[in-house]
């Protein structure tokens, strides 16, 4: 069960494989940047070793709270920093973990 | 950058507000058979906390390895396990983690 009220926030991403590494640097970018904001605590991108995986890449990251994530991502700034990954179709959410 | 050669699975499952009691009791039942398996080191079940998501549940699953994680899935008795999940659309892969 959830013992901390921490955010949890997976983005799935669909990217052929040709695009992987302008997905890198792209997300690079908008990382930079969501790393500074207050309340980011940490962020780990995981790669497909898949052949033809639905989503190349999944971010999870955390929080300290869903309104630190909000405040990071509503700004123009972010939409400065992150506009080179809307070519890439997402899945995004944020979550609690209810089993381990 | 990835330290240690363990296997990381996420599977994301579709899964409405109404059927997410009925999937929870499912999932347990995998998991039960998938936690005494030779290799499981974690799992994490998420649950969104947004309102219309994408994928309700996502599981973060760690493996020693990908052969472990291989052999725990392919067995007749995985099958009979998780056989009340197969309503659920999912998408899988196996990752490793490559940014943080």
């Amino acid at each position: 069960m959830a013992e901390k009220k921490q955010c949890t926030v997976i983005v799935s991403y669909e990217v052929t494989h040709e695009d992987a590494e302008r997905f890198l640097d792209s997300w690079e970018k908008a990382n930079d940047f969501l790393r500074k904001q207050p309340g980011f605590v940490s962020t780990a991108l995981h790669r497909a070793v898949s052949a033809n995986p639905d989503f190349r890449f999944v971010n999870v990251s955390c929080w300290e709270s869903d309104d630190a994530f909000r405040s990071a991502t509503q700004s123009q700034n972010f939409r400065d920093a992150s506009g080179r990954l809307v070519p890439f179709p997402i899945h995004a959410s944020a979550y609690e973990i209810v089993r381990t």
